[in-house]
C-alpha cells in the first residue's frame, strides 16, 4: 500500500509506522519515500546519546523524553541495539521501559538492529532519521549501545554527541580511556547519587583539558552528573544540548555537520553499490580455483588476491 | 633490510621482530615474506580469548603462557587493542603486565592497533598470526577487547574461541545477552573468589543448553572458574582448550576452518583492492557535483549514489 505524503506530513501515527517500516525493507518504494520527503529534511536537532551498557542512558532518555513531550515538542528517538552476530535478534530489554510514552502523540520511539557484527550503524538508522527530521521531529534522540565502537559514525550522524557514564561501572575508565570523549560534545555522568560520581566528574574535566586545544569559537564540552530516576540535571543537560546546537548554528559547523552527513550516506550507497558488483567480475568459479590453490598452499593468499584483481576492468584514462 | 627466511626460521628474535614490523608496513616486501611464509603455516593453534574489559583477560593470559613458557611451548600473544577514533593510539596499559615474560625466549607477546572505529581485527592481526604459525609458534593467543563487536570476526580467525568474564560486571549480563555465548567453544568465569561467580557460571550453562540443539559429535562448551591470580583452574583451562583442537581435528572440522580463514583474508584483499579501484571510476569532480545537488536538496542520497553507480563500467556478459 502505498503511502500518503499527506498522511504523513499531517502526522498520522499510522502512516509513520508504515513509512519507518518501509524504510526498513530497504526497497525501491523506501528509495521513493526518502526522495518525497529529502526537501523537508535539515531543520530538527539529531542527537546522539552514547555510552557504555549500564550508565542508565535509556532512563536518562525517558526522563528527558517526558519532559520534552510535556513541553510539546515533537520528539522521537531511535534505539540502535547491538545485534548477535548469529540469531540476528536485537534485545529489546531497555526498551520496555519506555512504554506509556511511546503511545503519546507526538513521541515516536523505535528499536532498530545494527547492520552486522561490527557494531556501524545500519542504513535504516540513517534513513530513519531523515524520514523523522523532515515530518517535524525536533530532537530526533538514536541511542547506541556500546563502548568505543559506533561513536565515530554517530558523531556524523548527529549534530550533538552526548555520552553518558556512570561512576563505579567496571569498564568507566575504559570508555574515557577509549578515546569517546574526545568526540562527544557533552559529557553526562549519570547516577550521580552513587560514590564517585563527583571524582568520574573531575576525571572526564581533567581529561578533557588534556586533550583541548585551545581555539577561538570552541564549545567548552561540560561535563554534568544527573540522576535519571530523580530527574535530578535534567533540565540543564537539555539547555545544555540546546546550547550546543545553538553553538554549531551561530559558527557555520551546523552546514558542515549536514554536508558531511549526506556526504557519507551517498558514500556508503555508492560503496554498497559498487561492492554489489564484484561478484560480477570475479565469478564464483573464478574465486574457487584461486581458494583451491591457497588450500593447497601452492598460493599464498596475497598472491592470490592479487591475481583476481587482474579480473577487474581497468579504470577510464585519467586524462579527460 | 630484507629479512633473512634461515635467520626467522631459527627463531632469531630480531630477524621475528623485523618480519612483524614488516607485515604491520603491509607493504610489497611483507606480501614476499608473507608469501614464501605460507607453505608453513597451518600447524599451531590459533585460540582467541575476548571478553569485557575488565574480565581479567590479560592477567588470565599471562598465568596461562607463563605455565606454557615453563613446559617448554613456544606461545605467542598478539593482543589487540582498541583504537582512539581520533587519536589513532592504542591502549597499553594492560600490556605492561606483561613485562617479564616478554623478553623470554620462545615466547612472542605483541600489542597491534585495530583498523578503524569499528572494532573490527586488522590485517595486521591476521597476517601476524601467519608469520607466528609459520615459525612453529604453538598456541598463537589473539586477545580482543571488546563486548559484542569482532567476536564474529575473531571465531573466524581462531581454532578455539574462549570468552572470559567475571562476576559482578556491570556489562556482564550485556555480554551474555549479545549473543558471545553462542559462537565461543569455552566460557570462563574469571575472579572465582569473588561473590557472584557460581550464580554467573549456573547462568552461562543454562544460556548455553537453551542455545544448543542436539546434534552428534557437537562440542559441549565448557563453563570453567578460574583464579588468574593464585592460578587457580588454569590448568583445566589449558587442557580444555587442547581438548577442543583435539576435537576439531579428529571431526574434520579443522579443515572448514582453515579454509574459511585463508578465504576470509582473500575475500577481504579483493575486496579493498576493489574499493581501491572506485575513485577511479567516479572522480572527486563527479562525486563533488552530486554532492552539491544533494546539498541544495535538489536530490536526495538514494537518487546520488543511483546517479553516481551508472559512471560504473559494466560488467562482462554472463555467458561464458
Amino acid at each position: 500500500m502505498a503511502i500518503s505524503l499527506t498522511e504523513l506530513r499531517t502526522g498520522n501515527p499510522r502512516a509513520l509506522a508504515r513509512a519507518i517500516s518501509q524504510v526498513e525493507r530497504q526497497d525501491a518504494a523506501a528509495e521513493t519515500l526518502l526522495a518525497e520527503l529529502w526537501p523537508w529534511a535539515g531543520k530538527g536537532q539529531i542527537i546522539g546519546i552514547t555510552g557504555p551498557p549500564g550508565s542508565g542512558k535509556s532512563t536518562l532518555l525517558r526522563a528527558l523524553i517526558s519532559r520534552l513531550h510535556t513541553a510539546k515538542h515533537k520528539v522521537a528517538l531511535l534505539a540502535v541495539d547491538p545485534t548477535s552476530p548469529v540469531t540476528g535478534g536485537a534485545l529489546l530489554g531497555d526498551r520496555i521501559r519506555m512504554t506509556g510514552l511511546e503511545s503519546a502523540a507526538h513521541v515516536y520511539v523505535r528499536s532498530l538492529a545494527t547492520r552486522g557484527a561490527r557494531g556501524a550503524l545500519s542504513d535504516v538508522t540513517w534513513d530513519a532519521v531523515t524520514v523523522l527530521d523532515a515530518l517535524g521531529f525536533d530532537p530526533v534522540f538514536v541511542e547506541t549501545v556500546g563502548a568505543g565502537q559506533n561513536e565515530h559514525e554517530i558523531r556524523t550522524l548527529a549534530h550533538t554527541t552526548v555520552l553518558v557514564d556512570a561512576p563505579g561501572q567496571g569498564d568507566s575508565i575504559q570508555t574515557l580511556k577509549a578515546g569517546i570523549l574526545e568526540i562527544c560534545d557533552i559529557v553526562v555522568i549519570n547516577k550521580e547519587d552513587r560514590p564517585g560520581s563527583q571524582r568520574a566528574a573531575q576525571q572526564a574535566k581533567q581529561m578533557l583539558q588534556l586533550g583541548a586545544a585551545p581555539v577561538a569559537d570552541a564549545w567548552q564540552v561540560p561535563v554534568l552528573t544527573t540522576d535519571a530516576l530523580s530527574g535530578s540535571g535534567v533540565s540543564i543537560l537539555w539547555e545544555r544540548i540546546r546550547a550546543h546546537f545553538t553553538h554549531v548554528n551561530d559558527t557555520g559547523q551546523r552546514q558542515a555537520q549536514d554536508e558531511a552527513r549526506a556526504a557519507q550516506r551517498v558514500d556508503r550507497l555508492v560503496q554498497q553499490g559498487w561492492a554489489q558488483l564484484l561478484p560480477q567480475f570475479i565469478t564464483p568459479d573464478l574465486r574457487a580455483q584461486a581458494l583451491a590453490q591457497v588450500h593447497r598452499q601452492q598460493l599464498d593468499p596475497h598472491s592470490a588476491a592479487r591475481s583476481l584483481l587482474q579480473q577487474l576492468p581497468q579504470p577510464p584514462a585519467l586524462s579527460k
